[in-house]
């Protein structure tokens, strides 16, 4: 589709600097759009890309309007703004309906003929699939599993027994949604398994990324609030909540039956342990370790840096002798202040 | 099913406090458990949920008897004997004999009649698939490869050529046994690939997370010894030897050739270097890094927590310049030493 | 196959010492081989094997070869030269070219008549299947992915559509290449899904590790260089560049926009932030982070080991202190000098 910048103006509610009769068709970076394309200006890093884009239009934040050699759309959030035009520009696919003949679908399931089931995927006795819901190639839907509207497994996506995924949701290659949580009791015979009879409630617009795993709840669910996004290769243990609208990048692993708040944000490799409450609006930076509750809103961190390696070592020596040295210290500074007083 | 307390008490060889006939059929949480539901109290930080409880009976330790309001399972170990509980009252599915029409098992592959192999699941040459296992859809079990009786493989799982497993294993969804092992010799040209022609050997009653990956060996076995739990997104090198029992929260990785003692447990994102060996009734809490040998069973740490980022970034520079630090108060120490005798 | 050790000589120009007309069939380890394979000792550790091997052969420095007690071949790289050994005699498997029945392939795909497609693999319009390429059982190639000749996708692959991968690649089941990478903008009514309109480009040679995941770019590609190997669940986001003969070790992960050089190391467990820039030639160890851009060649840590935890919670507790205590060190050493002179 292509579209004039008047009309992305109005239907964005933003300034527009230039004509409005340009047509755009899609979106490009700064550097290297061309007169067709929509680019964006949001990190001040790429200001130097500015004055020499040959884009359509771009979309920046009002101060950087003077400098923008071709039209202009200006927006307070220049990103969000960029990301809708985007989405807009560059919709995502549109499945037919039906089942592909490669696709084993158990006739007690209920699936919306509105639905797209791919190739060789399957979706047992009891799942409910909803309106344009679209399950691609290899998925597992087990039975008694839910899929709201619009929502679309892309390829090779298990979900497990009784698992409930809300609507317009978007699973990525290789995410498990509701396999046991790690539990059980040692004993003297070794671990004992405790069953795993709760399950997973993810809300609407979720976005869960490529092998992610989303255990389900020992007794009670596993709850991914609206609008969670969570990247690839994250680890949600058992009986986690999460609040709406929290992101954890990749890597990052939360333990059993923590809470987390809304507009969360959480860096890469993060790890939070578990049976811990985490409040609204807390930003982690990756690599960090999460150990107790955090109560107030603000930005955490816990990741050390490199270092050149034989300087690392020698410091990581010093650090494992931190507390002698300490007391020296203390000690040290109270005989001193003895001896003077 | 539904079993009556006494029947409980005799089975699992606890005290019954209160009426051996009343009636419980399910497993739930103390504050939410009714009257045909067995809770438990394992862990203190519940305590407060047990005045108010209406669950059927509760495990509990002896020291609690005096204020359970409902009927009360004695135990010293309350966490297993729920557990065992919990698997009575809740036990695994029970799969159909046979081979789903979508499945496709080579014919030189030996399936006991007993065995399931669901839908859209591969099952290649010389593979020997033991009696009642269950080979859930989608999961690809390769050439020549071994599952020993009551294994289960949840869906989407992959065995590699060659890969055995043992009986009444629990393999979750996306789980990789057998993938080659990263073993390249650098030399001019790049990295040369060392062919990985051993295999992995799995014990009995072992439990494997969703997206966990078990790499062959590099010549001979990768060895999971029986009782072995790990979580989700754990990796585990080539040829690492991992004693029975012991247990690997989610995204931790062992490197190659490790060798792993019986009972020890890891946290989550525990990274075990390559070429060590690990004692056994060893703990490491999450987010560590093990470097070297463990020589004493004990409990091991090794991730700093969390700070407020300004002022961690304060901290973690002075880090950096810890050896100087240190370099300077102990020779501070020493001059006034001097200076004073 | 079997070979003289006179042939091997002359094929992989190292010396011999021994009876050239001793023939071998396989490789073994030093303290496990016998007659018929060949050993190799590139790590000193196991030179204490070494007076006791039956090995046919044993690949070594020169250094080593009056201690042989069995034939040798004599190289300055010995690791190298057994890999290539164990490459000829240990081949990677042949695949039949066709299409499996139970394998989907739509017929706007185009699939090289010698290309193998195995059994419930699915391939989708427009994608390009290369010469001798393997597609194994439960793979997806998604619309307009294109193979190149030789590669290999073991299982349970992903292809996301339009990823491009080169020559002579292995991919690990349940590896994803080309899923969306994690791109939100925040605004008042959550975060903004930026469609990821990036492919991926993978070069030849590559070796991708079970349940890795690489993302698409947000516009442009994400690109992996020839010679690239990444061990599993290792996670590559939009935009990435990383250099030939880079290899990443087991759950390490790099941010989006990252570019890493050529032949650099990352141990298990690293984690790169976003938008930096690494030289060529870095080696980095285990569970280190990398929070800046490195400008110069060589070997960077960041892991702090593990320590007994009642020792380890002491000294990270003075590490939350450490300015403070530096603070205090450096002004006491002011105040002192102040005082002296």
């Amino acid at each position: 589709m292509s579209i004039t910048l008047g009309e992305l103006a109005v239907r964005f509610g933003v300034a527009l600097q230039g004509d409005p009769e340009v047509r755009v068709s899609r979106v490009a970076s700064l550097e290297h759009a061309d007169a067709d394309a929509v680019a964006f200006l949001a990190n001040p890093r790429w200001r130097r890309f500015l004055a020499g884009t040959r884009a359509g239009a771009v979309v920046l934040d009002p101060q950087y309007a003077a400098e923008c050699p071709v039209p202009a759309l200006l927006a307070n959030n220049p990103y969000a703004v960029y990301a809708r035009i985007a989405g807009l520009l560059h919709p995502p696919p549109v499945f037919e309906p039906g089942v592909d003949p490669g696709a084993v679908v158990d006739p007690r399931a209920q699936v919306d003929p509105s639905a797209h089931i791919g190739a060789n995927a399957v979706v047992q006795a009891g799942a409910r699939i909803g309106p344009r819901v679209a399950i691609g190639p290899g998925c597992v839907v087990m039975r008694d599993a839910e899929i709201g509207a619009d929502t679309r497994l892309v390829a090779n996506v298990t979900l497990c027994p009784g698992v409930r995924v809300g609507e317009r949701c978007l699973l990525h290659p290789g995410a498990v949604i509701g396999a046991d949580g790690f539990g059980f009791a040692p004993d003297r015979e070794g671990l004992v398994k405790i069953p795993q009879i709760g399950s997973v409630r993810i809300g609407n617009d979720v976005e869960i990324g490529a092998n992610t795993t989303v255990d389900r709840g020992a007794i009670e669910d596993t709850v991914i609030g609206d609008g969670v996004k969570l990247d690839n290769l994250v680890q949600i243990g058992h009986n986690v909540h999460i609040g709406p609208h929290t992101a954890l990048a990749a890597c990052s692993g939360v333990s059993g039956s923590t809470k987390i708040g809304a507009r969360c944000m959480f860096g890469g490799q993060t790890g939070i342990a578990g049976h811990l409450t985490i409040c609204d609006d807390v930003t982690v930076t990756g690599k960090s370790l999460v150990t107790g509750n955090i109560r107030k809103p603000g930005t955490y961190s816990g990741g050390l840096p490199i270092d050149e390696t034989a300087r690392f070592r020698k410091n990581a020596a010093r650090f494992h002798q931190l507390d002698e040295l300490a007391r020296q210290l203390l000690g040290l500074i109270r005989s001193l202040r003895n001896g003077q007083s």
